[in-house]
């Protein structure tokens, strides 16, 4: 006889199959799809999530998952039924049509975003990303009410369980004590060792650069490739892990760092626990946690000393011999701090200050405190406030940069940061496991690091709740200090 | 309240859209994705297609059937529901037990046929290609009960409804009469004027030409692309048709003929029509009048010296001069008549003897005439009478050449030929609408050709019966006497 847990991991296993159809439907969207695609795909996508969220709330679940409380379950099973319980209590929530008037609503706005963004259209964009913001508020009022907490902890709670607006203030309130201060000081102590310039890259010579950083890193070729789109991303599914950046022939570093970054989201990916794939308890464990491995990757690993004198010979051999790439140029260049518009091109000192201003914008607007037409005057002010930059009447790299918004992925810019905290605490567990782990970079033998975060990360899944997992690696719930330090001693040491 | 009707197309606009997610991931699969990624991938579309089935037999649709028969319906919504019924037929006909096994069989036997053909290993193959004609007899026996037609006629109707052996015996009979005979005088004839050689050309420069052929064939790139693959396909959706093609640097006219027979089936989908789309009759008529559209492109406009003449300027430009391209030798490149093993690299001449070839075996096979074993035989022996080849122990350039049988996909061949009938009548109707016809082609203006084919071919979908939409377009039923006169025209006039 079938027992209520097979039952249930037999429904998983099929919102996993067809979640992977979407997924690869969506990394071709925007790999890609010709323009003319956007509207069948945005309909044959929400097509498939009202399908998913139909599977998902199926009254038949509710008893299923009584059924297997009486079963005998072992640690993992009853961790995947949590991770199921999780995903349906969130999906039931959610009336059908609500499901699908914001999935359309925010294909929408995203598609005419891409040319209203360009074309610096507020008044175009701001009308569609009323109707996202309007349901999603009604999404959250929902969830909210379900959950007893605010309607903006609600969302949050999507991307990283159990993170509380409250806990956030606190944190980001302390960084937003000391962080403008070390970054006017990094930026002076910058300006005493100006830069050689750079240029240009044959996008030939970076993509091959590119594919040699992610075999260096462990990147999974069988299982996975990179490709190219608007903005650099992780998608596709664990056994095809899909990871993209894009090209500017001035420039290689942004390439470069994008697929670094790319390539610590790939390989959580492509290392979550074999044996239960297409189970909930596989999945990775939060938007957060799979921030941190991406910036493990990029900030602690690939812009730190050691990493970039191992590779800097690579990068001559590719891009030919300039004074620029000598190696003291080629880290200042890698840990140049300078505040500008653009958070994806933000360095690591500026991009918790576009966190934050997004953070505070995006939690005032789903608590119905603001309104979508406060949004420009708002970005101006706080812009103005914290890295000291003028936007007004710039919407395109302004408040219409990111494609979050369109989406209706309110909640999502806190993990980055979160991310960035968790990276910094991460890495240094790390430090204390491997005492040689500078020597060990510095001759490109970096397995002892990937068995770390194999041991300690990709390898649960979802098993273990956050704030285990954080503690089972490093012994202590989140601690900021890490961060600070790391970025006191990166910036301001020597 | 909701017609019985509209209940019908919700029904089958989710079909559509679902099938949309599988076309796509189908596509990736062949251009795009690792190795590693084929299992999850052949899961996630094995369970979508049992999820397809079930929605198109579910217990409702009988009902909803007769609702709609009581229903007003215009001609085009009456052509939509002999559509769905026909489509619900096909599905229920068989049980889901036969589905499933038949689909495992043909997955399993393409899969190992990929070693076993470069291998030559009859044994091995003809061990999982029996299990798929007893399956494929078993689905073509069950059809044919419901039909009271013939096993084989029961499989042909899936391609070309309304199609059947008896006609096909007939039709393909009269071309075995003087086929063979033309060959050999257009071979002679062709001996007269020996070839330059060619090449080498690069592959960007190939893949230039291909999207130059494409825009001059008034390919919508809006919504579509080409892309590349290890044989060329049509694939994708209506709103986004991805075709593909794969380079050779020794030789570029494979390539170019390929992207202009995808080209041909692509214009055919971009041009279903809009209204009605998602809906059984806006879907293509039949494989055979795919196939008619694909070949209208390459075998009667691309390969007539007045197109060849156009576009020899263009060769010239991206390929660099050499006397190879010189016009009378680009034609003769182009018209070249080579009988060989393979059927793909088939020229116009020889590729009818490939099908009937295929055709006749089949057919015995499905009705139980021959046994998987009297293959081999059968093929030497018709291989030597028609194209005078030694196939003997060549298993792999024999019958073991092509993918359809190992997916049980019988029925499917005597579409290649059919659609070059069909080609060559819609060809002559163009000519006698388009009296200056070949001045337009000599200089690039193809719109009154698209024109025609819009108006008499594309625009209906599935409205008419094949019969019909021929006789609507060329005043009469099919008429092979076309074919011949096309043939005799292009290989032994002058």
């Amino acid at each position: 006889m079938t027992s209520a847990y097979q039952e249930l991991t037999r429904t998983f296993q099929r919102l996993s199959r067809f979640g992977h159809l979407g997924a690869i439907a969506g990394v071709d969207m925007q790999t890609t799809m010709p323009p003319g695609g956007s509207q069948a795909r945005g309909e044959a996508l929400a097509e498939l999530s009202v399908f998913m969220h139909e599977l998902l709330t199926a009254p038949a679940l509710e008893g299923l998952f009584s059924a297997a409380e009486q079963e005998s379950l072992n640690d993992v099973e009853q961790a995947n039924v949590a991770e199921m319980q999780r995903a349906w209590r969130q999906a039931t929530l959610l009336p059908a049509a609500l499901v699908e008037a914001k999935s359309l609503a925010g294909s929408r706005c995203e598609h005419a975003w891409r040319s209203q963004r360009p074309a610096n259209d507020w008044q175009g964009f701001s009308a569609n990303l009323k109707e996202v913001v309007r349901l999603s508020r009604e999404e959250a009022q929902l969830r909210a009410a379900a959950a007893s907490t605010s309607r903006y902890d609600a969302l949050l709670d999507l991307y990283e369980p159990g993170m509380t607006s409250a806990r956030l203030d606190a944190t980001f309130g302390a960084l937003k004590s000391w962080l403008p201060d070390l970054l006017q000081r990094a930026v002076a102590k910058q300006a005493q060792a100006p830069l050689q310039p750079l240029g240009p890259f044959a996008v030939e010579s970076q993509k091959q650069l590119g594919l040699s950083v992610m075999k260096l890193l462990g990147f999974d070729f069988n299982h996975g490739r990179l490709d190219v789109s608007a903005h650099p991303f992780c998608g596709g599914v664990p056994d095809d892990v899909r990871i993209t950046t894009r090209y500017n022939e001035s420039e290689f570093l942004s390439a470069m760092m994008g697929v670094i970054h790319e390539t610590g989201h790939a390989r959580y990916e492509q290392n979550l626990p074999q044996q239960w794939r297409g189970q909930p308890v596989a999945l990775a464990r939060s938007t957060a946690i799979h921030e941190s491995q991406s910036l493990f990757m990029e900030m602690q690993l690939g812009r730190s000393r050691a990493f970039l004198q191992h590779i800097q010979p690579q990068v001559v051999a590719l891009m030919g011999e300039q004074p620029a790439l000598e190696t003291p140029n080629f880290i200042r260049l890698a840990q140049r701090v300078k505040p500008g518009f653009i958070r994806v091109d933000a360095d690591e000192l500026s991009y918790p200050a576009h966190v934050i201003l997004r953070y505070e914008i995006e939690r005032a607007l789903i608590e119905g405190e603001i309104e979508v037409e406060d949004i420009p005057a708002l970005w101006d002010e706080k812009m103005q406030q914290s890295l000291g930059i003028d936007t007004r009447g710039n919407y395109r790299d302004g408040c219409m940069q990111d494609i979050h918004w369109t989406d209706g992925a309110f909640g999502y810019f806190p993990t980055y940061t979160l991310g960035a905290m968790y990276a910094a605490q991460l890495y240094q567990a790390v430090k204390r496991a491997i005492p040689q782990l500078e020597t060990l970079i510095l001759n490109g033998e970096l397995q002892p690091v990937f068995d770390w975060l194999q041991q300690n990360i990709w390898q649960h899944g979802s098993r273990f709740p956050t704030e285990q997992l954080l503690r089972n690696a490093t012994g202590e719930a989140l601690n900021p200090d890490y961060f600070r330090q790391h970025l006191e001693q990166r910036y301001l040491a020597d």
